[in-house]
């Protein structure tokens, strides 16, 4: 539970992030106040108790004093809606989103004068369905949230939704737009390429078709998410990727020459032994430390990032200390 | 069930593969005989109902007129044994193999002058254990076969390992040693290599390890494969895997021009497309069509030549008549 009463949210867009996050807060006393375009989706929202506008107008009228407002739409309207937040609501208000690229959210923020008000949020849970007939209080149950903090982020807003992600049932990664990116980049924008590619190579009416088995099911399974999400994310995230793919390209060059030299152990080695570590991580038989700090504390900032860094997340804030497990 | 009486079998190696090929053709009725250079899987063989030989030379001698002899060691083994087998048995013997890689070893048949009585195969079952106590009758059920033609190859040798197979609960796909390699190649090798590099890149302990999930999981669950069998796979398969390698570096720097420049969709749709019509092929939603031939067939060989490069199988040969699925 956090330290005090839950700031008020607002939620622009209640799709199937936003309606779960809607759902969530709401069952956890926070009060949501939410729009979305579709009058279909206003009126399913309604039916389920949320507070819903009928124009957005009026939403960010009524926004409280304090409030954090979540921009809950896809990557494009996220951007759109930047300078027009920055005029409708006031300095109390705290700006956050959930979409999965935070560079160019950070930047838009900052073109509309919000990089002070701004904090980034990217909750990752499972985004194969869509809209709010599919939203759930469940599907950010235990979902990690990195939750941006820039040089010049104002720790109290952080704090304000590092604690509605805790409330929501989420464990909280500290982390910068850039690094964000670049994490995300190689753990699922790089491996997207590469399973199209693959995919792109055996036909399904072919030898290589017929014999593919669970090497290629697993490599290429995330070839089968719909095309305009996968557009989306790496056009969304294209710089980062962009530098990462091209760090790629000389590894994936060498590795070509290992294997033309038939020398690959220390490459297989090397692999074999992170991806071993990671599982157990994964599958909590690595030992974990817990660590707090005080919220007060001066070098709070710098324990968060260093923490991120290294993989820990916070689980708790109560009392004024945070609780980390790495 | 085949058009005659199986033909008799010798195998040498009782491990995961040899071992489970041995107890399933044995309870099909077919007489094996066996050896393994180990003194426990000898005996735990023997009680499991298996003729074995407490001599390499035993067995060799021992073999009927037109049996077929596979070859169920290790890539090496494989290599090293062929002048012997070429010595030591005589020309009814066809020779087989159930190595993962299929050139080297026609290469070494054929130095050793065994080109027009060797017919490899490849049955493409689970190897994450390793043994004859991990071989069991199930390993092999509904397992896809290749097994190699040549334009050397005499097809009632072929149709002799092809019966085996199937009798084995597997289906058949024909095709030469160079495409099989390349197809493994691309389905298999290449997963493995991209898997490691991308698992090299993520500290466990670090935020991309720590935001790493789906995406991630899939795309390098094979690198947690035991270093030595990947670097078997990769360095018996050096050869082709290098060129495709080589045709991968091309599209993946393609590729990441596209992401650069924000035009990704083509890329994205073509793998999408792949990927969709492969699963519903693997989930059998995808329409088939039954074909049959005659074993006596003039165009036997182009027939089966010709089914493999579609994909099709060969389910089952009864009264002199080949039927397949494409």
């Amino acid at each position: 539970m956090p330290h005090q009463q839950p700031v008020p949210v607002g939620i622009i867009g209640l799709g199937l992030v936003g309606g779960s996050l809607a759902l969530r807060l709401l069952s956890s006393g926070v009060e949501v106040r939410a729009y979305d375009t579709d009058p279909a989706t206003r009126h399913a929202a309604a039916e389920a108790g949320i507070r819903v506008y009928a124009e957005l107008d009026e939403l960010l009228a009524d926004l409280p004093p304090g409030a954090v407002l979540f921009l809950a739409t896809p990557l494009p309207q996220v951007l759109e809606l930047m300078p027009r937040i920055a005029q409708q609501t006031d300095d109390t208000i705290t700006v956050s989103d959930v979409v999965s690229v935070k560079g160019a959210v950070l930047q838009a923020a900052t073109t509309a004068g919000l990089a002070h008000r701004y904090v980034g949020a990217h909750p990752m849970a499972g985004t194969t369905s869509s809209g709010f007939a599919a939203a759930a209080e469940d599907l950010l149950a235990g979902a990690t949230w990195v939750v941006t903090l820039e040089p010049g982020t104002a720790l109290e807003r952080w704090l304000a939704v590092c604690d509605l992600a805790l409330l929501a049932g989420g464990r909280v990664v500290a982390a910068d737009a850039e690094w964000h990116d670049h994490a995300t980049a190689w753990i699922s924008h790089l491996p997207h390429v590469l399973a199209e590619i693959l995919s792109s190579n055996v036909e399904p009416r072919s030898l290589a078709g017929a014999l593919a088995a669970g090497s290629y099911r697993d490599a290429t399974r995330v070839a089968g998410t719909r095309p305009e999400l996968v557009e989306a994310m790496l056009v969304g995230n294209s710089g980062m990727l962009t530098e990462v793919l091209e760090g790629f390209l000389d590894q994936l060059e060498q590795a070509t020459y290992a294997v033309r030299d038939r020398d690959v152990r220390g490459l297989v080695d090397w692999g074999h032994r992170h991806r071993t570590e990671w599982q157990e991580r994964k599958d909590g038989v690595a030992a974990t430390e817990r660590t707090t700090v005080s919220t007060g504390d001066h070098g709070l900032r710098d324990w968060l990032i260093d923490l991120g860094a290294r993989g820990g997340f916070v689980v708790s804030h109560e009392n004024g200390t945070l609780t980390a497990l790495t």
